[in-house]
């Protein structure tokens, strides 16, 4: 059902352009709509109902669904950078690094819902150009973590564990939040961060 | 491009019919091709293609996408249940089950690629009652972890940290190495178990 009202649509296409905050609106109520009927399965028709605009209005602002998947992609490896290894880069201790790291990446459940984190993974449904550029990104922030296990490697602090390996579990873990995390569950999204640090970097076994 | 030869088709479809290892390797294939191309996108005629049948006789063995998508993951389902959970579910000691758990779980990769595995995270393209049907294999697996987890905590021998959070982030790492695993790198199959074991068991940190 397309409702036509040119000029209400006008205006909300006026305000995507200029605030940041209603296009990332459109990016987690398209990341749903995405996530829960599949990429193929969902029609631009779809995404315009779930973020209130016409058809015509969406594709004003977007060229269509390949460019709006990637421009959620792109915005979820954004958060990352920005809310992620932005406020944790100049943290010199790699173990404190560590835990903030799994601290920030925690909260990016919150600040942005499950459904644009879980999109992440659908790189397949990019074209090849943006397939790279969203992997390139994904590589430097594994990079990131890989580099911090490295440093406490050579500070003689952490565990005779491959580096690689860990900073890919250590990601699979975070990354893989976004699909178990419930926000009426029991625990505060505080107590989530809490308990997957203790459990990373204590190991499920007691000391 | 459909070939017909009708008669080596039948030739084949017999032996899917009688041989498990048939249906494996169309399981196998099928999920290879969907993973890389998406569900959606996915023709029978590309999967035909992949496990070399006719698209007839692909089309006698399964009844649609639908249904080879929902066999994919029960069989994935199916693996875990006989190769992680039977061979681990008698061993008493928690803390031991846990790490065959790990184990048998990471050799998963080897004994059947990675594509199935990826593949079971896409519930969402399944009908209502096939979707209900894996969530509660997947569940049951969750049970598993979590109810080794807790016998550990019970003896007095798991760090201070949530049960059913430790399970899940237990299960992202595991199931998460079908994202990044190469046949090609560095690390045997049995390496990346170990360190994997180490490092959930025994955390990044020394002790």
């Amino acid at each position: 059902m397309i409702i036509n009202h040119a000029d209400t649509d006008d205006e909300k296409f006026d305000s995507l352009k200029t605030t940041g905050s209603r296009s990332e609106e459109i990016y987690r109520a398209a990341a749903e709509v995405i996530t829960v009927k599949g990429f193929d399965a969902t029609s631009m028709n779809d995404i315009a109902k779930a973020v209130d605009l016409t058809k015509a209005g969406l594709y004003h602002y977007i060229q269509g669904k390949q460019e709006l998947l990637h421009a959620i992609m792109d915005f979820a490896m954004d958060a990352i950078e920005q809310e992620v290894m932005a406020p944790t880069r100049d943290i010199s201790d790699p173990e404190e690094r560590l835990r903030s790291i799994i601290w920030h990446h925690t909260h990016l459940l919150t600040n942005h819902g499950t459904h644009v984190s879980i999109l992440t993974d659908e790189v397949s449904a990019l074209t090849p150009a943006r397939r790279e550029h969203i992997i390139h990104r994904k590589r430097m922030y594994l990079d990131f973590v890989r580099s911090t296990l490295q440093e406490l490697k050579d500070s003689g602090k952490m565990q005779d564990v491959d580096v690689n390996v860990t900073a890919l579990n250590i990601l699979a873990a975070v990354v893989g939040m976004a699909r178990w995390y419930n926000p009426a569950g029991e625990l505060t999204i505080d107590q989530i961060a809490e308990t997957t640090i203790k459990g990373i970097l204590g190991g499920v076994i007691a000391r």
